[in-house]
C-alpha cells in the first residue's frame, strides 16, 4: 500500500521520492523512469546548457507522468529566458536551488506550475516561503553536489518547525534507503528528496564507471570543498561547496586552494581532459554520504519498489521490532 | 508503555536514552535524575581529575539506580588508576570515547561492568567491537564537545550495518527530542546517547547563563573546531575537534589558529580569566546543533519524560500521522 503524505497528494504521486536534478546526469531518462515508478523525478538542468535542455524538455513533454524540472537558481539569474523552455514542457513543479526564488515564482505559478524551494537555512526559508515556495526541501550536507554545511538532522526538523505544517517540507542529503525516509518522516518530512542513489541507476546518464565508484565509496570517502568547482572555474556563491568522492585530485589539491588558484589554466586543461576521458581519478564524482549505503546499479523503478517496501516493512513492525513491535504491543 | 529495545534489556533501564559523560558538567547529580527517571545517566569523568572522581563516585555508590562512567580514552591512559576508582562504585557500564580501548577492557569486565564504546567511524567500531565492547555509540559531527567529522545520518546506519545485530548500537549527535529519538531508532540504532538537552536542565553542573545560551541558539549557531581546546593548552589527537557555541572568541581567531599559536600565552591566561568569571562571550558553550530544539532548562526527569512521551505517540500514529496513521490503515 502507498505511503500517503501531503507531498504525494500535492504533487499527485504515489511514494513520497523526489530524484533530485543532478546537473547533466538526470537527464529525461531517468526523470521518466522515477516518476513511471510512482516518485517524481525532476530534471537537472543545472546551469542551463540550451540545447540540452530543449532537447530533454522536449521528450518529457509527452511524459504521461507528473515530472519537474530543477535550476540553480543564481545560474537561471544569468539566463532567465530558460525558465520558458522549461515551463513549455509542462512540467508539475520548477525546483530553484542556491538562490534568491523571487525573481522567478510568478511566471512559475502563473504557468500552473508548483514552486519547489531548496534551502539549507532558516533564513533561505523564510525567503522561499515569502517567495510562494509550494514545497520547502532542507537539504543537509550529506548531499552529494552543491549544498551547505548544516546537517540534515539539524536542518530538517528547523525547518519542519519553521513552516509548521504550511507547507510541506521534504528532507535530502544522506538518504538512500527506507530507513532513511521513514527517519526523515519521524522527524516531521514529507518525504525525500534523493541523489547519489538514483546516480547509481541504470537510467542515470553518468559513465558506468563514475557508478561503480559509488558502489565502492563509504561516507567517509566523500569530502565537501571548492576543488572540483575551481577545477571547472566555476565559482560559486557562500555559503556553497560541492560534495564529492575523494579521488586523486582531491587528494593533490585540499588544503592547497591557494596554489591551484596560481596554476588554474592548467588544473582547467588537465580536468577537462580527465572528464572527456572519463578517469575519475581527477575527474569527480559528485556524490554525498549515502554512498556509503550504496552497493550496485539497479534500474530507477527498482530503487523506488526498494525503498517503499522497506519503509513499509519499518512501518508495519517487520523490521526495527525492537522498537515499534514492542512499543505498540 | 517503555519502549523496550536490546539497549534497555542489557542496561537494566527503562528507556533507551543515554545521558553524555559530558565532562564536569555531568556530575553525580545529573547522572542520578537521568538515571532515576529511567534513563541511563553517565558521569563526566573527562580527563580525569581525581579529588572531584573521588567525591561524585562516592554519591553515586550509593544510587539504587544503574548508572555509567565516562573517560576520554587517551587522557585515561596518562592516569589509568582512575579506572579503579570508577570501578570501586560499581557502575553498570564504562563508557570510553577517543581512543582504542583495548588496554582497559579486561578490567573493566572483570569487575562485572558493561564496556560502551563511543565510536566515529567503521575501523573505530571494528576496533571496539575486537577489545569486546558490549554496547557503541556511534557519535555524528552534530554533537556537542569532542567529535569527528562524519554526520549521525551517516554513520549510525554504517555502524548499525556493521555491528549486524551482535550488539546494540546508540546514536548521539542531534539528538533532543522524541522524534530525533524515533527516527534513530528507525535507523537501526536501540536508543540515543544525549548531551546537549542535558546540559540545559536544573541538575546539570554548568553556569546558568551557558544554558541560556544553549536556549538561544539554532544550530547553524555551532561550529566544529579546535579553538576553545587550543585556548586551554590542550591538544587532541586528530580526527578529534570540539563543537561549542560560536561565541566573540570563536569568531575572533576562527581561521587565524596559527596566529593563536603564536600569542598562546595571553589566550590561555584570558581564556581562564573568562571562564572563572563565567564570562561566555569568551569561553565555551560545548554544545551541539540540538541547541536549536532547546528552548528551556527543565529538570532532567521532565527531559527523559517528554522525550518518550513524543515518541510514543509518533510510534502510536497520534503524531506525524500522515506517515504512519495513513500507511498502517
Amino acid at each position: 500500500m502507498p505511503i500517503s503524505t501531503p507531498l504525494t497528494a500535492l504533487l499527485g504521486i504515489h511514494h513520497p521520492i523526489l530524484s533530485a536534478p543532478m546537473h547533466r546526469i538526470a537527464g529525461a531518462r531517468l526523470v521518466t523512469a522515477v516518476s513511471k515508478a510512482g516518485g517524481f523525478g525532476i530534471l537537472g538542468g543545472g546551469y542551463g546548457e540550451r540545447a540540452w535542455l530543449e532537447q530533454e524538455t522536449s521528450t518529457l513533454k509527452q511524459s504521461a507522468s507528473p515530472f519537474g524540472i530543477g535550476f540553480i537558481t543564481w545560474s537561471l539569474a544569468k539566463q532567465p529566458e530558460l525558465l520558458d523552455i522549461a515551463l513549455h514542457a509542462k512540467p508539475r513543479a520548477i525546483m530553484l536551488s542556491f538562490g534568491d526564488p523571487a525573481p522567478f515564482a510568478p511566471r512559475i505559478k502563473a504557468a500552473g506550475s508548483l514552486l519547489i524551494c531548496q534551502v539549507q537555512s532558516e533564513d533561505m526559508a523564510s525567503q522561499a516561503l515569502d517567495a510562494g515556495a509550494d514545497i520547502l526541501v532542507a537539504q543537509g550536507t550529506e548531499a552529494g553536489g552543491h549544498g551547505a554545511s548544516r546537517t540534515t538532522l539539524d536542518i530538517a526538523p528547523a525547518i519542519v518547525d519553521l513552516a509548521a505544517g504550511r507547507v510541506p517540507v521534504v528532507a535530502a542529503g544522506g538518504i538512500a534507503d527506507g530507513r532513511g525516509l521513514v527517519a526523515m518522516m519521524m522527524l516531521g518530512a514529507a518525504g525525500a528528496l534523493i541523489g547519489t542513489r538514483f546516480y547509481a541507476s541504470v537510467e542515470c546518464d553518468a559513465p558506468d564507471k563514475a557508478k561503480q565508484r559509488i558502489c565502492a565509496a563509504t561516507g567517509g570517502d566523500t569530502a565537501r570543498g571548492v576543488l572540483f568547482d575551481w577545477s571547472r572555474r566555476i565559482f560559486w556563491p557562500a555559503p556553497f561547496t560541492l560534495r564529492a568522492l575523494v579521488n586523486d585530485h582531491a587528494r593533490r589539491w585540499s588544503g592547497r586552494e591557494a596554489e591551484l588558484i596560481q596554476n588554474m589554466d592548467a588544473v582547467v586543461a588537465d580536468y577537462a581532459s580527465a572528464q572527456a576521458a572519463g578517469n575519475f581519478d581527477i575527474a569527480g564524482v559528485f556524490a554525498g554520504t549515502a554512498a556509503g549505503l550504496i552497493h550496485d546499479v539497479p534500474p530507477a523503478s527498482e530503487i523506488v519498489e526498494r525503498i517503499v517496501s522497506e519503509a513499509e516493512q519499518i512501518v508495519h513492525g517487520r523490521r526495527n521490532s525492537a522498537m515499534l513491535g514492542q512499543a505498540a504491543s
